[in-house]
């Protein structure tokens, strides 16, 4: 049987949640990957240390074993260095969501006001973290992403040294950045390396692919795989798994957000079989974000095998993408 | 109070479907509309004479008087010209379906080969029967639409004598082709002089505004608006109002179609007085559709206030656009 092993896979964006929900999916991601940074957006956010290290402490109850690291982010908001500096050993990134452009970011920036940001900024290049962006506008769904660009120019040339990460990117003009300045950087999840906006609202209407930002247009998804099959050195797999219940999904007004964590690295081999880049897999889902992130992971083997998984319906009351689909690439062992 | 009369409105794009679907939304659209062209994608579809008499006696007998003409409408396939005279004294027009594009157009057109189908075209047009098109290729959902209009270009320089109504027109590109052929017409519906794909997706995900085609991005609206607005002499009111049992849209895998039929004069109105148009209202839902198709529905009259009235939650067992939601006119009587 023909198998592939990954070592040490990081998933550089991921929601973990909290209470019972965190209890259902912090295991499936701690099963199979070495690490993850952890979304901030709870409600209210985490935005002190006290609730960096309490949150911590709840996913490491809810994680059955000690290989796996959550690596903490901060709610973004404008924080003086003083307080930036006592918490920079407990995070690995400050997160910062442009208010109500997606699940839980009502207190985010609202403008972007570089004056008024650049203490925290400056502070945060000093002091070498990492600033993860969702980059939306709240303009045309399908043009979000792509008006948003002039904000991270604005952001990447003020900040020459501040590391700036483009989340869960969607679209061509996103690509088209990491090569204009050397301090943008991206994730891209999973399920935007398969779908389009055809899975979401082309046939029938798909809720367990309705996403924030959403899928787009063919040729954006083909510039997504461009830099991820090559594992472009900027570029890292983070999940942005979003799990919701079941009930908030398949509903009118269905929640956005796409659960994959417990399947993303059945599917990365598949992707990357599929264009015959299977090599480069190892870059794109650990290698790449230790480089640019400058973390150690602990050891973890994970080897897949091509033979036929068929997806679950539900992982508790999460609905994950292609629920019930088979797909031809599974988890053999994790060591 | 404000008043505004209409006279005789039309509905020249109605989905009633059949059975108890058919006796819950038949009297909605009967109440406020002198006629409307009656879609025939039942399952099967309405393609024979027999068919057409029966499905127009299942109507009639679903309408609580008399006061209402379904305009009846025939299953494109490649006929011969014996038999669409034969029923052609039955029918206002023939719907052409490409297959599967839709909701029950499976028997659909497959392949839009010039030469098969001259015979039938040739026939219509002898017989001044008009052709309504649902005009989507099966390419990516928001070009689907833009991609046909190569294939109405095709069938109007072919069939100069063929009125060709392309049916719940989308884009801008639909729009510009009015002026380009004397023998397209379009009909727009209500919703899609409201909607963006921001309204489907832009936000939480919204079964009840999620239709085929898809409403697209805001300067398709504003082009729409200003033909609509204008009651260009080639645009007609059409509501494409698609009833679905509320469990078949609020599911996963969610049904196109928004129901409006019983809402759609009072959100016109509603339109038409904001952009201060409302006296090009008669034209838009009767007088153009009087001219195109040269009907002589019978006399109705139809007064609407300017009062608050709140869309109902449901008719039935289906959830009709905007529902709980308040606007700002209301139908007053019915004469």
């Amino acid at each position: 049987m023909k198998t592939h092993t990954l070592l040490m896979p990081l998933d550089m964006h991921l929601h973990l949640r909290d209470g019972v929900m965190l209890e259902n999916v912090a295991p499936l991601t701690a099963y199979s990957f070495s690490g993850a940074i952890v979304m901030p957006n709870l409600v209210p956010p985490v935005s002190t240390l006290e609730d960096i290290k309490a949150y911590k402490k709840r996913i490491m109850a809810a994680v059955p074993n000690d290989y796996f690291e959550p690596y903490m982010t901060l709610f973004y908001k404008n924080y003086d260095k003083a307080f930036l500096k006592s918490v920079s050993e407990e995070i690995t990134a400050i997160k910062l969501y442009p208010a109500g452009i997606t699940t839980n970011s009502e207190g985010g920036v609202s403008s972007f006001d570089i004056e008024e940001m650049r203490p925290t900024l400056e502070a945060m290049s000093t002091l070498n973290i990492p600033l993860c962006v969702h980059g939306e506008t709240d303009g045309f769904v399908m043009d979000r992403e792509a008006e948003f660009m002039s904000i991270y120019e604005m952001l990447a040339s003020n900040f020459p040294d501040l590391k700036i990460i483009m989340e869960h990117i969607t679209t061509k003009e996103a690509v088209a950045m990491l090569d204009r300045f050397d301090n943008l950087y991206a994730t891209i999840t999973v399920h935007h390396l398969l779908l389009t906006l055809d899975d979401v609202v082309g046939g029938m209407m798909m809720p367990h692919n309705f996403c924030k930002p959403i899928a787009k247009r063919p040729e954006d998804l083909d510039a997504l795989l461009s830099v991820a099959l090559e594992a472009h050195p900027k570029v890292m797999f983070g999940s942005d798994s979003a799990p919701h219940p079941q009930d908030k999904k398949e509903s009118c007004g269905c929640a956005a957000g796409v659960f994959t964590a417990p399947i993303a690295l059945q599917l990365l081999c598949e992707i990357f079989e599929q264009y015959n880049k299977l090599d480069n897999l190892q870059a794109f889902v650990s290698d790449n974000a230790q480089n640019i992130y400058g973390i150690c992971p602990e050891f973890k083997e994970i080897i897949l095998e091509k033979r036929t998984f068929v997806i679950p319906e539900k992982y508790g009351n999460v609905v994950p993408m292609y629920a019930g689909q088979a797909i031809n690439w599974a988890i053999a062992s994790v060591d």
